[in-house]
């Protein structure tokens, strides 16, 4: 479908009939998991966008903005809509898309609020034309909305918001997506303070070079951490969960990090670092019992912080983006 | 037991009586595996050296040497002595220690010659005086032997060669060392050209630093290859069998190793690295026969090259260090 800005803008909605419609559930992320920064993000259950999707009979792609965030609306400056075009290319012209996102993630939250947008328009219009993208596929689509978000087309956040569980990217060139199933007993508690951090900065903060014995260390962690998601070794995910090259930069932009960090090691945490590029941060545990213990630290330590945040218990998710309703 | 140099030298044979005698398996290994420089190894099934430990009635440790090799007989200089003095601090100093050593690996290898004395010493010894050693404290007594041969106490070789199939390191501060098995179809070859490359001098022309984005690329390989093994996932293992840091430094020690690298691609290898710090390369395959095609392109590679060779076919060890006879 060729797109003008005519199309995408003045369409008119009284004659827009909806020919169907589903709605989606896009979950949030959680993406480098400490020390695999890049490689690896796992999915969150119960925390994520909603959105529904239309087939509609007059040509164009339009956004429907709603809950959090002041999204664009201008499908080229929304991570959803940039999917929708890409995806729309395929098609033909003879009918339209209506996306509405009710977006329950933050933007800038670190728990991938454009991924579960970009991923759940690349989930939601597969399944709303009966295109049987495989995963892969989706994955590329979503991408293209984490480059508009971010400026590069990673997938540790994308991945596991379309497959669920861990996903692992080994590779770009071309992609290669493991999913590695979560041991079942694994639980994540995530603190959002509601401060913004933009991951193009984060990302423009690390050091181009590392000491290669440092690099040792870091794939040491890397190797332990899917070997004891692979193991269900909940004490070897703990132990490997030590970033030693990202962490140390950008725990300076979270107020308190190393005081969440305390705190949830003191309540069990198996371990805990920062999710994507913060500011959220997250802490993993056997059991929800810990998981709900190391919340209520989290809320000790930001209670008189003078920052609003937020507090997230959940499971593994165990799919990614899906139908809801 | 306290050692001088007296009692270690100057046994008189003629009144020293074997209290009981053991034979034991030491096998060769693999180490770095491609990706993993550091942090993996794999032991080898039918490769290795034989060696006999003998309690005997006059107190002191006695090495003799047989086979490939020339080591030294002096405990305080040979990898298996000094693996024998450590462990004989433990213990009272009624009765004397004999080591014999059948060497079939050829020290300075790349397949792990030093490791398979250090670890078959403290296997053996721990069988013999039937001491219920940890493997991590078999680990820790035989790191002693390799200290000894590289000037690094590493632990990549000597860890597989007590355990068998994959040995993870995912850490040394403590020693924190896992099992993987290996999917049970995983061959491997190894030619072996005889020219030596001393693990020190590979280990100085290592670069210090690493570009972050090589990193992340070079932990992801890592992810793939644990996750592949696990997941007995042969091309996900093949497809993570690339070294971007260490085997471009290295490869240049090898005569043809380019060469022997795309000859085994060719033949159907999954990948194919150098073993340790070389000269050994090694390739990984699915099947015995695949594994047979490699060896033979590696012969007809190094046929004419003027350079002595051995090849090796073996399927990863399902045990390490192991009693014989």
């Amino acid at each position: 479908m060729q797109l003008n800005q005519e199309t995408i803008i003045n369409q008119d909605l009284k004659e827009n009939i909806v020919i169907e419609e589903i709605k989606v559930f896009a979950p949030a992320t959680v993406a480098n998991v400490g020390c695999a920064f890049d490689i690896l993000g796992f999915a969150l259950e119960n925390i994520g966008d909603e959105m529904i999707f239309r087939k509609t009979s007059t040509p164009g792609i339009k956004i429907i903005s709603k809950g959090l965030g002041n999204l664009p609306t201008n499908p080229e400056k929304n991570v959803a809509g940039v999917v929708a075009i890409e995806m729309m290319k395929n098609e033909d012209s003879s009918f339209g898309l209506e996306i509405e996102i009710n977006k329950k993630i933050n933007p800038g939250s670190g728990i991938g609020s454009s991924a579960a947008s970009a991923s759940g328009a690349a989930f939601g219009i597969s399944k709303l034309l009966n295109r049987n993208y495989s995963t892969h596929e989706l994955i590329h689509f979503a991408m293209q909305g984490e480059k508009l978000a971010s400026g590069a087309e990673h997938a540790d956040n994308v991945a596991p918001a379309i497959t669920g569980e861990f996903a692992l990217i080994r590779g770009y060139h071309p992609l290669d997506m493991i999913v590695i199933k979560a041991p079942k007993n694994l639980y994540c508690t995530v603190i959002h303070p509601q401060i913004e951090i933009k991951t193009k900065e984060a990302r423009e903060m690390l050091p181009k070079e590392v000491a290669l014995k440092d690099a040792v260390i870091q794939w040491g962690n890397v190797a332990g951490l899917i070997a004891g998601l692979h193991q269900s070794n909940y004490q070897l995910i703990g132990r490997s969960l030590q970033d030693i090259i990202i962490e140390p930069q950008r725990a300076k932009l979270i107020p308190g990090f190393y005081n969440l960090k305390m705190a949830a090691m003191d309540s069990g945490a198996l371990g805990c670092s920062i999710s994507g590029s913060g500011p959220s941060v997250f802490a993993l545990s056997e059991g929800i019992e810990t998981a709900n213990a190391i919340k209520a630290a989290f809320d000790k330590v930001y209670f008189d912080k003078g920052i609003d945040y937020h507090l997230f218990v959940s499971a593994i998710g165990k799919t990614g983006s899906r139908l809801i309703q």
